[in-house]
């Protein structure tokens, strides 16, 4: 039997954007609210309607609401007092806040996927402004930021978050739980445009087959039109052994990143700076990533004010094949973005190989070479990409190829 | 045809424990003993019995017995012996000294098994104090430190060790042969209550089902009830690339160790102290092991008199999560012990893990949560492995939770 | 249509031992040719009757021949008209010369393949005194050091080459292009006496199984005697992988070796000195090739001038288990030969075994032992062939069996 009186959402001297709500059905008396809130005054009245709206869309006539606000943006105040209700009451109604049409983007399997945001899922505060970083990815996460019993408000705020908040075009990613309750995370988050699914401590193909299962089913009933896209994180020897079958396990899989901290224990040994413990299973992980065509991604790391470490950190990443980093604060993200970016040579023999191509496509030429090397489709595919993202990041103007020619002409 | 005189054990100036029997059937005469040995006085009439007693267990009536005596223990005497008898007759009979009641004890899967004193196997004085040094195992081996016409000898030797030296706890552990003497050489053995077999040499699970099929086979007939554990070692390229398969082919393989010497031959490279020759084999190894859920075991260091050198590479063995390693000297198990003991930091968690886990319990809560980490039995058996083994060495108080709780009283 | 003027070959100041050859058909005026040469005035008869010979060959009865010859030899010229003869007809037939009788020669299995000289298969001054050199092998090269419009001629000149030139013992060895154009460069290659064939950036078996095939329709067809050896080259991600399954995937290969500039593109990484960002690739080959019991081969070292770097290169490789290495300047060969000898301590270690196993085989012994450990064939069998090339380097003299009794008897 559920409970008569449910707890929702967070209060407390360091809180700041959530609320706690307290919900005690009654027998009678209709709704009595109890809103304590700095910005009462002002938003008060638009509070108190929201909630008896809401009431009244889950049903309830007779109930004592107590809410302890920390200046909740509307999308958390119906999270925490679905939240709630949930926990008090049977019912499998979902109050959608507005989808916002901004948050309608797609991403494509071959995007920069150099940084990623993690955000705690049951933590608006971080959320709210999370897009003005720059990362190329925003993570929602369900899983361990989130309290084993805070599992459930947090699906329902993350659900929320992915309408209301505009992550201004990073790609949309939710990081679910395992086992069981990561299927059933899907069920709840898919409908809401995520670009993409992280997998933690993902063991075998078996799992990411289970998953991809739920994602199709979800997407055909509802016909939805995005698409989709995997990450399974590695983070035991298990999956280190499987590194290579995971990742070609489905055309969804676009990244495959390996957890660090997961993977040391499971070892049972220190994670070092040097890092020759995981050696071996970050560079197995990145070989079995190329050789299934999807981007290698590297472990987070950890000391969030030593920016030197993490420079050098990315630098080494870099250099075995790595692709991209997790971030687990906002002031990572340029170190991280600068340090996978490509650096000059690379640059440079980019533009060779594209001019190359560009001028055998003029002269009509069906195979070209620079020096004595074949260029073929996904070598300048791959340059082309280098380019984009040097001009994206400002490295090289967007007309360099008039640019040259000018120079050539002189 | 059998040769009419045979020679059996050992004999010279460094040899102790030990004797060196000379066989000879003759066709009348009765049996004839000439006793060389240093507590002739003390021993002779018991060691002169203990012959005729054993001459006639096997039926011989007539013959010319020399023995040439270093201290040998009855178990050492009659193992002697018997091989001398085998060489020149065809019995099948086993002339069993008694089997030491405080010798039959099982072990478990996860027990430790940091050091392992390995005693070659035709080596009586090397025996006899072994339990005495602390190894958790005791590793009477068959097969390199054994010459090839010794095998014989050795294996009766051992057996006979088996059942009359008291390892004192240490996990009872035999080496057997390669190939068909290996398989040949379990018939022997097991029915002496061993609680491991390492497999030299390992190259694929072929060998392993084939030893495990023999095992069953003894143990069914015999009624045994004791449970015999695997540890294959690997010392090729071809046990490198099937490591994880050899490692998952049997639910008895509870460790797996690697043998650098051969391997290193097997590469044909030479074997440093940095190791980067074995380095990928090493790490390689450490993941198809724990990704099969057993324990990896280092390599044995050879310079028995470096024991700085040796705490250098036990450190870095269990920093790249080794959890265990051979020795050849008992000098080398203190300081194996002890580097691969759990350090400070570890306790710390093992700890907070447990604690956590049983104020969980207390309160009848299904999950428990360390910080934002959700914990299961698992990690807390892993936990409550970790105390226990503090405790047996001595690093923390048996009754480290009151200690705990009577600090925060205060 | 095919065009009425085909171009053949190569010309300019820096060209020696080739020619361009400039054909044009006509409709009638015979045959006409103009020959540019130093030379002219020793060979400009000889080359005018060859060419006249030829295009009667061809049945080319009116044509405009310019040849600018830089001391091209007869083979030369014959695979240059050849090439332009099939640039602008139909014809099939090939314009073969003498097969040399001294390069009739097969290699074993498991010869030495310490260096490897790539020569670029459209450059016949590069080749005609390779042999000279005393590199192991000789790769005459279709894949990266040609250029896509030049492969067609290159295939010819290499057909001749390996006709017409001593490669004074080398192993005789071609590296195809990928795909099915290396298919087809099987058909005009192996008829030759190809010892070994390269396959590029290979990865996976089934590209074995398709050169396998095809070279044995030849040698069946042609009936040929020589047996062709196979050296698949891993160059990416995805072969790595493989890496395993392609050595043990054919009984013809005998060696596998890595191509470091490819597989750091395939991973998008930098190629460095110290080689972090290759050595889970480089050791995992070792171990695929050991474990399938084929010669790992190290990646060439691509700075012809720098002698040092390389030794150093050399002695990590062979420190890691590799047997060889290619070179892409005469130079090299030395520095590489020297740098991958057996030692003295191996050349010590593999006398012993031998005279351990002699001794043993002349006292009846079945089984062998040097100290504990037993010796088998194949140990002896690589003990033999250490001291084998310690005699041909010059290491130790051909009679040391018996300058080692006549010390002893000293």
């Amino acid at each position: 039997m559920k409970p008569a009186v449910a707890i929702s959402g967070n209060a407390g001297p360091k809180v700041r954007s959530d609320c706690e709500i307290t919900l005690e059905l009654k027998g009678s008396g209709g709704i009595v609210i109890d809103l304590t809130s700095k910005v009462k005054t002002l938003y008060g009245e638009s509070i108190v309607n929201q909630v008896n709206d809401m009431l009244g869309f889950f049903g309830i006539k007779n109930a004592h609401v107590r809410i302890n606000d920390s200046g909740a943006l509307p999308f958390v105040i119906s999270a925490r007092l679905e939240s709630a209700v949930k926990k008090i009451t049977d019912t499998d109604l979902e109050y959608l806040p507005a989808f916002l049409p901004e948050n309608n983007y797609s991403t494509t399997r071959d995007r920069f996927r150099f940084s990623r945001l993690y955000l705690p899922g049951n933590n608006p505060g971080l959320m709210i402004n999370a897009g003005l970083h720059s990362a190329d990815g925003i993570i929602l996460d369900l899983e361990d930021s989130v309290a084993p019993d805070k599992k459930d408000e947090a699906t329902i705020l993350v659900r929320n978050a992915l309408r209301q908040i505009d992550f201004c075009g990073a790609e949309r990613m939710v990081r679910i739980n395992q086992g069981e309750r990561g299927i059933s995370d899907l069920k709840q988050i898919i409908p809401h445009n995520v670009n993409l699914i992280l997998i933690p401590k993902c063991e075998s193909p078996d799992y990411i087959f289970v998953v991809e299962k739920e994602i199709e089913a979800i997407t055909k009933k509802l016909k939805l039109k995005n698409q989709v896209f995997l990450m399974p994180i590695i983070e035991s020897a298990i999956g280190v052994e499987n590194a290579y079958a995971i990742a070609k396990s489905s055309e969804n899989i676009v990244a495959m990143a390996i957890g660090l901290e997961d993977y040391t224990a499971d070892l049972g040994v220190q994670r070092t700076a040097e890092g020759k413990e995981s050696f071996y299973a970050r560079t197995r992980l990145v070989v079995a990533a190329k050789a299934a065509g999807i981007q290698p991604i590297d472990s987070v790391f950890s000391d969030v004010s030593d920016m030197e470490a993490l420079r050098a950190t990315v630098l080494v990443s870099k250099s075995l094949g790595f692709e991209g980093m997790g971030c687990i604060h906002p002031r990572q993200i340029p170190v991280i973005r600068e340090g996978f970016a490509p650096d000059e040579a690379e640059i440079e023999k980019s533009k060779q190989i594209v001019l190359a191509w560009d001028s055998a496509m003029k002269n009509g030429l069906g195979v070209v070479a620079l020096g004595s090397k074949m260029i073929d489709p996904p070598v300048v595919a791959r340059a082309q990409k280098t380019i984009d993202l040097a001009i994206r990041l400002g490295l090289i103007g967007r007309n360099w190829i008039q640019d040259i020619s000018g120079e050539n002409k002189l």
